[in-house]
């Protein structure tokens, strides 16, 4: 039987500003990824953001990023992996309050935005998250983009790492993403988004912009909430998943 | 045999910022109250503090402020109790990031600034640090003023709580600080501090301003390491206390 | 001939997060309280915003607040006159960067949140702002509560202030806004506010909640882009007051 | 006549904590690079350092940074043109009220850190920085390392330009700076360092580290007030210099 994790970055506003559809999209994910006050997110909305995923039954997992709250971590920044080490510690921290809190464990950490796509390619800046989070709680799995250095590092340290996909992603033949700025690096046909994800989480398999099968790793599906559309797209995303028998579970029951 | 803690606010350096001479305060302390990034203090400074503390076998508590960098958390907010209660959690969790990495346990929370200050004379406020404190770790120690609201809400909420006290503060007759605006609030005198703390130790009580004895609980002392001559001063008190046979021991060995 | 002044909040949108629908609100309204980067705002939300006042005719003001962006300004702190003085001059001159590039002169300036509540009973505060105000460009016009210290301040100093009124609050019988948490406090029947706001302009009186008639200066009325309903009411009240034969001008043309 | 501007950067501290020997280093320099509250520096310390350089008849220019306090602005960002412009209209309309209020003229702008090296060498975020400048003052002097794209975009744009020198630093044959990670990147003997200097402002000239002669302007000469030995070599390259015949002015006496 076929399983697979679908993730969301949830818990992303702050103070008066409201972003995402939270409420709803939480409805079909099994994992959030939950924003720790650098790049988005505040205690509050931490707070709140790990009680509906308790109330939900949806797994909590830390997203930090690096700290610009203006830029939204999305911004590349140059750091140590000494500063990246204990921003990881730091963040992972401020969230195991609330899951503590609210009786919950923490299931995951995923890298947000810059800190993320930068990690993705970088061993050094990748053993430093690895590290920052083996160092806090070693049970927290690590989730990375598949075939990133980021996994590769998660392994080395000792954690247990999931691998990510994205269902509107095109991937070049050594499994990496096709750079965004590249034509064709979005799939923008939903049908055709939500067939390769299946079939990446059934044979392991996705069509490589070039044309040849590459195998892939597809422990859990990162989707969005950010309008009604994405919100839809997860919610036909399940629904399609779980007509061919898969069945959406949380990373931790993945990997 | 008369014991008590020595405590003292470290760590509240701030990226290429440094303040306070912790290397070498932490010498003659027992118990250090590390700021945790909202009004002094960054992830980095954290992990070092931490680390020093655990060499200098010092116990470690965290140093929540309101998040006001700009005015180090000494002006007074008006927060409500769910911000106050989430921002103490958040706080709490970041330190605890950095014990979990160096293996050493938190063994208490002391309110920095105006929100201890506040939260003296607010039972709201008082409350809201203790569940936030009690929800993260129910074994953290309370460490607030002597007669202040703080230890009330502590205890009523099920938190160890410590009864601090000042060498170098006047006291009224029924126990509260002396404002610092009224004349004689501060002794100058270094010895007179000295042998004032050593009654409140190995008496349990202190002259008021207006000249009758007060009890007063003194399970740890605060002392500074702004500059040479507060180390000098702690170096001082320390030595006057062992000399009269009090035993300088962290929190957690006294109540 | 009337006229009366239409002012509202813009800009206080941040990095990723939108807030406010300015876009529609710019339309009906003749002065633009725009947000400084310390509540609210960032130096492209603010450039963008003097550029969309600049094209749609309406006069540029500056809206700065205290340094709390997770507070959105509306915490009270406890700042030195200096501090605020300070905090006014920093972020009037960064707003005059954006009206400098622009070519457009800044009208005005009118606290925000907490700051223009504190100021509006603190002589000391107000008379900070004011300096503050006066010390960067004498000839900015400082927009305060009717009736307030913060007049009162400008005018010692020299500034030419305007008088702001609300049209959806009930008045004391001293002139003072009936305070948010007594009953009776909004006047929720948008005709009845409208009717009450004809009245303030053209009579110069407001009927107090204890019944009698109260004298009020209405240079500009304060109104609001949050939400559809709120532009809508803004599009009304601009109707009816021109319908009445009442011009809508920028404070400049008023005072 | 020779003539040379010494320019140091002033105005780094932040609320409680306090950075540069601001006070020594003001008498002996021409030109404060003031920092506006995005990577150091606040609104109380910008007026108090545009009040003292005005007193020590210093020049007053900008040293705007990337937002990254927790960095001090030392750590490369990859941001927008488009948003660096704005962090640059931003942090000079800031500093120019208080340079307002104080009836001084802001002379000159440098950016700092990161933003200054970063912009050295990349045209596009060089003409971001130099758009910004004319944007709010044209008669605003930017300031930048000497052959650098800094100043060639100030050039198109139409700024008065002014190029900075390093004394302690080595040159490569094409004018730039040995990077600081190669061997003899800093000239650490005190004395050839102040030859260097000497040579560059009387003749134009510095011997590059793979010993040929190159030609460089030499209008400004960046120096330190970190601590005593760096004041201490302020004072003596600045003596040194005037008893060579070189007049100490700031930069707009000499571009």
């Amino acid at each position: 039987m076929y399983k697979v994790d679908l993730n969301s970055d949830l818990g992303e506003s702050f103070g008066a500003y409201t972003i995402g559809l939270d409420g709803e999209v939480i409805q079909y994910v099994s994992s959030a990824n939950v924003a720790c006050g650098y790049h988005a997110g505040d205690p509050l909305v931490m707070d709140q953001t790990v009680s509906a995923a308790k109330k939900a039954g949806v797994a909590v997992g830390a997203h930090p990023g690096y700290p610009d709250l203006m830029g939204f971590g999305r911004r590349n920044m140059v750091c140590s992996p000494k500063e990246v080490k204990a921003y990881i510690q730091y963040q992972l921290g401020a969230l195991m309050a609330f899951t503590a809190a609210h009786g919950v464990k923490l299931q995951h950490c995923k890298p947000h935005g810059s800190l993320y796509n930068m990690a993705a390619k970088d061993m050094e800046l990748a053993m430093a998250i690895a590290e920052g989070i083996y160092s806090v709680d070693k049970d927290v799995i690590l989730l990375g983009l598949a075939g990133s250095k980021m996994l590769e590092a998660g392994k080395q340290v000792g954690l247990r790492v999931a691998s990510e996909v994205f269902a509107d992603r095109a991937y070049q033949a050594d499994g990496s993403l096709v750079p965004r700025k590249q034509p064709g690096a979005v799939i923008h046909d939903k049908e055709e988004a939500i067939a390769r994800t299946i079939r990446m989480v059934t044979e392991g398999k996705v069509t490589a912009i070039t044309g040849e099968d590459v195998s892939i790793d597809a422990h859990s599906i990162c989707v969005h909430g950010d309008n009604p559309s994405a919100v839809e797209f997860v919610k036909n995303i399940r629904a399609e998943l779980e007509a061919k028998g898969v069945t959406i579970a949380p990373i931790a029951d993945i990997v």
